[in-house]
């Protein structure tokens, strides 16, 4: 029988070649379709996840201590599951305990265990879909895509840089040094992969898998036990994940102990007490930016990977086709009801307008269009649940009364929205207000996370790069999409916006949004502004994962 | 006319095949002949060395604001070399504003002006040497060595690190993704290699351009500007290198501030200050573990790679020959006084003695044939100056004095000695003192550094490495050697050593030491134990000095 190594080397390969040229690669199909997932795959996975409500979460690793569970889905429904709490003085040493095995058993037993937790996560991408969906809040084919196969693909992408990482550097060499005309030194030297210890992954409640992902097999990878801690509000996803982990582990003759969960409630949270713990050595953190903050620097004995927020920006110079322009930045705009930590937030625009295919248009002329696009958008209601999903939760929904009162002008008020598939789901259209870059700088210079656009009028483009890189260097920016017709322009805002270390977008139209980013291509965050502090995916979110051990011993001469 | 990359673009590919394979290499000869450096380098050197001496030190980078020096040789001789102080409110803009064009230049524009530093520096090695000798205490060989073409070595290989790092990721791709049966989306992707900002190197005083020159190198060659804060009893090697360098970023076309000077005195310090200010995002220090825990938990703002101190170890189980043994540890016992963070401190040997070529030998004949071993190469004046040098500081000698008094058995006593050429120079011969591990561990469980080695006597091997792998976890420890002739207790100890992050050296004998370590191939400090966060060196040490960033454009369709 094959192991798992060689059964899934072909797909190693093909990422590994994916990361070096980076180009488009998908592993795992992105088409919830029949005919990839088989005939039933999709009842299924919903059978599977309506079996998993109303009852306690099973899972066989020390430490239990009572249970905790209040997740609710955005969309009404309350899972009502529960989850074990775990008593970390128990449940830290076992995991510490089943290292060293992990360790011995080399690079390819360690990798080929990820590559077989991917597959058989992608075999249950329809469950995973439906945890995703009814914790997240997204639509079913978003928490499908963004859940199952995307976040897969980004954990397979953490994989092939830990292999790439951990085989620069050979496990034996022959070192031969000519001392003198007749006599040569020879030294034969092993080189041995050391992993750091117990790694916790913190997750979010937006994209629990596409974020947890890749730290949890970039730290497993490299011979690390992890610990995942999900979102209170969004635990099953990861559940499931460590779930199907402990079973691979476990059928490979590993300890699964590797691969532990952690849960708990924002009533009762554990994080600052686990992510300071002295057994962890590595926390891979997506969340806000406070929390986040605060784990870089408390958690001295680890290393830290963040993925916070930020304020994303788009500048608008000129364009070539206002439909085309406005089409692509409304999906932006209401996909998931702009609860992604790339979704943009201020839209900078010119106050004497834009040249739109060589014409002046005001700007009341842009920010209608772009309010016509996104009720487009909403206008049928099966097409509106499924871009806009449902709002997370509750804060966020306060977060765009308090938008609607606090100041500028409403160009597109927000308003509660009916779900026809769940009349109980918390759906609220996008808010788009009007400020203006000359005093509104408060309202717009911080994060108001969810469905809130502001149009920010500026003297000209170059104060909106201004600006966009201001707010972006002190609050942080995961993505900028720049729209200009002339290249010049273009250029000096791509080179801006890189010097405050945002990755940027221009000119999209079509199918294509600012707010996707695509494993071995695109890097998400880009670690250099308060956005975070790593990437996903590079080789230095895996090269300090593990440390390389080396003994050198006299070649018999 | 080529360029520097050109140039010196097959060293760099040697180097790169040198970290792939791990087997001997060096680009620059470590004999220091005439036939390789030319007939006159050796008297050249002397003479310009000379001609530093007594006068002001000229670097001409801003914000000078008066000198500072009071450097004096171990073997006697005041320097009496100024050095200017810096301002670094003027200086570390100064450095920030270098940085654009820099990057902008690209990878190989960087690598190759990195290359042609560390050739002229190559060029410059007798010069160099005698400034590491009459800084370091080191004798002239050693000074030369590692000095000259050894730290070129490992500053040639975190050069080689950097660009494999940096080319990783190409500098452009075309992603398509098929959408539909007949429509593919295209974008073409720029990634960009984006610096941190001011790096500041704290250098060391026994080693200053070895474990100098790769965090230097590896920063610069990623785009970052390099500030050089020497120890303030060892400037000039790394005053000189900032020298060569800063002539070579100026005849490339580069604001020489990329690298400058920040000298300070014991007196008046300047490193807490320069490590946490705002501008400098990373620092490399070498130096003692109080102070290197001090910036790893005080310089926030910064990533931080330390190479601090530890216990070393050897563990005695069993040999072949007693006087092969007893040679090459006496030798690395010797060897610069046992100023080397890789010099054996402990020497654990079984107290019912052990089997030397299979006939048991007390713990006291062993210990006398290891006097002996040292006895001889203090035997010959002109070997044991070259051997022992002198004593770097004052503290050092003090601590000889306190470990005579203390407590164990002098076994071999420690005494002043001459060295012929400098009558003034600081020698004090090595002290061996014996311990039993049964009741000295406050004694042994602490860092000696010096000519100071401790003989403890162990209730068996496996005593040894217990005692060994607690120290290393809970004082670092950089090396460990291992005799023993029984397979199954050399495995045994080098797995426990290597689960504390210690590199072990296997039955040494004739012409290789355990205080040794060879760039390309040798990992210096494991990064996993108190002896410090980084190696000397792998991916992990070059690739967080650098983000990239990255820009996606709609391509023509």
């Amino acid at each position: 029988m094959p192991t798992f190594f060689e059964t899934h080397h072909k797909t190693l390969d093909q990422a590994l070649e994916a990361i070096r040229t980076r180009g488009y690669f998908s592993a795992y199909p992105e088409v919830p379709s029949g005919k990839t997932y088989g005939e039933t795959a999709k009842d299924d996975g919903a059978a599977a996840f309506q079996a998993r409500l109303n009852k306690p979460f099973e899972i066989d690793q020390p430490g239990k201590t009572g249970t905790v569970g209040d997740e609710r889905s955005p969309f009404g429904v309350a899972l009502n599951i529960k989850y074990p709490k775990a008593d970390l003085n128990v449940l830290l040493p076992a995991m510490q305990k089943a290292i060293p095995a992990w360790r011995d058993a080399g690079i390819e037993a360690r990798v080929g265990v990820c590559l077989e937790i991917l597959h058989r996560l992608n075999r249950r991408s329809f469950e995973l879909a439906s945890a995703v969906m009814h914790t997240t809040g997204q639509g079913f084919m978003m928490a499908f895509q963004a859940g199952g196969p995307h976040a897969q693909d980004r954990g397979l992408e953490a994989v092939a840089y830990a292999y790439a990482e951990m085989t620069r550097t050979p496990a034996a060499a022959t070192w031969a040094k000519q001392v003198s005309k007749t006599d040569t030194v020879t030294l034969k030297k092993t080189y041995q992969i050391l992993p750091r210890g117990v790694a916790v992954t913190v997750g979010c409640s937006t994209f629990p898998t596409w974020n947890g992902y890749p730290g949890i097999f970039a730290s497993l990878a490299t011979g690390n036990a992890v610990c995942v801690k999900p979102h209170p509000l969004a635990v099953l996803p990861l559940a499931l994940s460590v779930e199907i982990g402990r079973q691979v582990l476990r059928e490979a003759g590993f300890d699964p102990n590797l691969l532990t969960l952690v849960a708990d409630s924002a009533a009762a949270p554990i994080t600052k007490e686990l992510v300071t713990r002295p057994e962890v050595k590595i926390v891979d953190y997506t969340g806000s930016s406070e929390f986040g903050t605060w784990i870089e620097q408390n958690a001295k004995q680890a290393l830290v990977f963040t993925e916070k927020a930020g304020v994303n920006s788009t500048i608008v110079d000129s364009i070539t086709d206002l439909k085309a322009f406005t089409g692509n930045l409304a999906f932006s705009l209401c996909l998931y009801s702009g609860q992604m930590c790339t979704t943009p937030q201020n839209i900078f625009i010119p106050r004497d307008g834009i040249l739109v295919g060589g014409e002046k248009k005001s700007f009341d002329d842009v920010a209608g269009a772009i309010v016509k696009a996104v009720d487009w958008f909403l206008s049928e209601p099966a097409r509106a649940s499924e871009v806009l999903g449902a709002i997370q939760n509750e804060r966020t929904a306060a977060r765009i009364q308090q938008a609607r009162t606090e100041g500028g002008t409403i160009v597109r008020d927000s308003a509660a929205m009916k779900n026809d598939a769940f009349p109980e789901a918390r759906v609220h259209s996008p808010l788009i207000v009007k400020l203006d870059a000359s005093k509104d700088a408060k309202l717009f210079s911080r994060e108001m996370f969810g469905p809130i656009t502001y149009l920010i009028a500026t003297r000209d483009t170059a104060e909106s790069i201004a600006l966009a890189a201001k707010t972006a260097r002190e609050h942080g920016a995961i993505t900028c999409g720049i729209y200009s017709t002339d290249a010049a322009t273009l250029k000096r805002a791509q080179a801006e916006m890189a010097d405050a270390g945002v990755a940027t977008s221009c000119n999209l139209t079509g199918a294509i949004y600012v707010n996707q980013a695509a494993a071995f291509s695109d890097f998400h965050v880009c670690g250099a502004n308060p956005a975070g502090n790593a990437t996903l995916c590079d080789g230095a979110f895996v090269s300090n994962r593990f440390r390389v051990v080396q003994s050198r011993e006299m070649a018999s001469v």
